[in-house]
């Protein structure tokens, strides 16, 4: 299959490039490295050093026989996106190419304009691209577990029958987020439903919770295949910033009570239910909403998970609760359902104090790397 | 009080701009002509002629002693809109700053990306200005009642408590557009909502149904004063549509089976609501949604009453059912609630035939200037 991969070369969308690759897909990855500007801007830096994407394309072919096209450019441009889709005719695009950092898009007027355009415009732009040019593609959206928030009842999979005064109807499950970043993700869902109903598009969208990992199978052969591991307070993903400070012995920045609960995912699980999800398009005309991730977890229960991993390398790790930089419930109802693509056949990594020590191994090498100056939030909200 | 009426040039904007200066605010009125050269463009004149905003404001200065300061400029100019700010200080904001039309946001690529981004961005612009610069200032925003679309239950005001396997909570209304221009509103909805919940900005968000007339206190001192009136198919609303085809001669063009209900206010009634909302700002940190509209009417009954009105003017008038150009249901339950605006203090001008004969004949002096080839709808979705 032609497979597109929009923001390939972010931390999951490189990955999944060579991961659809290796199953013999035709793939495309495209960037604008707009990650790597604002890592540059924030002194974000990754732990392990990333070649930029053709480098890595052309590494990840001298080892593994499979080729990944690349192209650098912005997909806010309308004509930049519409020639790639008529030059490639994708049968189905990955769409990761959005400003992902929460506390970043919460650092002021600026980031949030740059987060809010970049994000709309871009799902704009691969709708009517794929309206126009290849009405039949797949659209393939990553949205976030965190569209939903913390209702006070149980979280459905994109949808939610409501009854009430004796009548009933379907409805998106309402979605109220705790950053601008996540609110950007709310109205690309707004964008993408009303173009399914009105112009019959295919889509799948994946509401993703907080991924977690560095190892995949095309990532192993060589560490400059590695994605790109961000461990800063903007950047990176809480259960990889905790292995980090525990490494570099910083006490593990709990933000708050620690009550947050999420649903986490391996990143090989990422892989999986892309994966997955390609080789189920949902039918014409069909927003198909399937809650990806594998078990959930508070961020105290992380911590420990954490400390008693870092004991079996014989690492004190301690763990300090942080006044909370954000506006979030601390503690708080959560219980999201996930069926959906455990049914489309999902085996899931889940998360065990071995998988960390495992994880940690693997970060302990570039220990000298870690920049404690941007561990601790620098964006308050 | 100092108001700002953005997009004060329009149908709504420039009766407000006078209304609320009557009253004795302090008024400032902007624009940047975006609807007419939208009308422009599509060939969309208004059945009167329209002074350009600086000389209406002359002449309502001139005719009434009290003062409309106007300013050009565009508004998805973050410096101009900081400027205005910084300039005016305004205690509220009335904000009509956006494209407004559903076919034209429908018609195309061009169209729709203008649609989205003017929408957005402006009210992006208005949000930070006011944190920033006025963090107390009252934002009005008009939505529209055709956020919520024909779900098969009651609308409520802006918000629904659901009831889910025995435990509740309270989100905002579900939402499902039928358009690409009212999908925007949602969006901007999920803005407001948004910051109002992270920066405790005060925000009233009016949705408004259709709206019918061109008669105010204000604007009957002289025809120059009366509102931008458009007659064709992306401009005009459907009341005053209909009239136009009535003094035409032209059949009433009904879409599809005309069983679709929506809610309705008179545009005495828009300026009545829009001063209520001033005169009762909400809590910093609260987002008040009242529905505003008085009466519902199916299309097929508004059509019989403009038939009756015809009649009383010996206007034999036809009524023409066209295939349907929009996705929408021409059959559906429609029961919205209303009752915020009428316990303010509302007192509705409700829709009788002898109002609609009393618009008849305000527009029957200038049959010579209608246009049938605006008539039809030039859209399709």
């Amino acid at each position: 299959m032609r497979i597109l991969v929009l923001g390939g070369d972010g931390y999951l969308g490189w990955p999944t490039a060579m991961d659809l690759a290796a199953k013999g897909h035709d793939v495309l990855a495209v960037d604008n490295y707009l990650r790597r500007r604002i890592c540059l801007e924030t002194a974000s830096a990754p732990l392990f050093d990333t070649p930029v994407l053709e480098k890595r394309a052309d590494l990840f072919s001298a080892l593994s026989g499979k080729k990944i096209e690349t192209r650098i450019g912005d997909l806010r441009d309308p004509g930049f996106t519409r020639s790639l889709f008529e030059t490639f005719m994708p049968e189905a695009v990955i769409h990761y190419a959005e400003q992902p950092s929460a506390p970043y898009s919460m650092g002021g007027e600026t980031q949030a304009r740059l987060t809010l355009l970049n994000n709309i415009e871009v799902t704009f732009n691969i709708i009517w691209a794929v309206k126009e040019i290849v009405p039949d593609c797949h659209i393939v959206k990553l949205g976030t577990m965190g569209e939903y928030g913390t209702p006070n009842i149980d979280i459905e999979e994109g949808f939610l029958e409501i009854q009430h005064k004796g009548r009933k109807d379907r409805f998106l499950y309402p979605r109220q987020a705790s950053s601008l970043y996540h609110t950007t993700k709310i109205m690309d869902t707004d964008l993408l439903w009303f173009h399914v109903r009105m112009h019959g598009i295919r889509v799948t969208d994946l509401m993703q919770g907080p991924v977690y990992g560095l190892s995949t199978k095309e990532a192993d052969m060589d560490a400059r295949l590695l994605p790109f591991f961000n461990y800063d307070d903007m950047f990176g993903t809480v259960v990889n910033r905790f292995l980090v400070q525990a490494a570099a012995d910083i006490p593990l920045t709990v933000y708050g009570k620690g009550g947050q609960t999420r649903g986490y995912l391996n990143l090989k699980d990422t892989l999986q239910c892309v994966s997955l999800a390609v080789d189920t398009p949902p039918a014409p005309g069909e927003l198909r909403i399937l809650n990806q991730f594998t078990e959930t977890f508070s961020v105290n229960r992380l911590a420990e998970m954490v400390r008693i991993a870092g004991k079996e390398l014989d690492l004190g790790v301690k763990i300090n609760h942080l006044d909370n930089p954000r506006i979030e419930s601390e503690e708080h109802y959560y219980n999201p359902a996930h069926s959906g693509l455990l049914e489309l056949g999902l085996a899931p990594h889940l998360l065990t104090t071995e998988v960390l020590a495992g994880m940690l191994e693997r970060i302990l090498p570039y220990v000298d790397r870690i920049d404690p100056d941007i561990v601790a939030p620098r964006v308050r909200w």
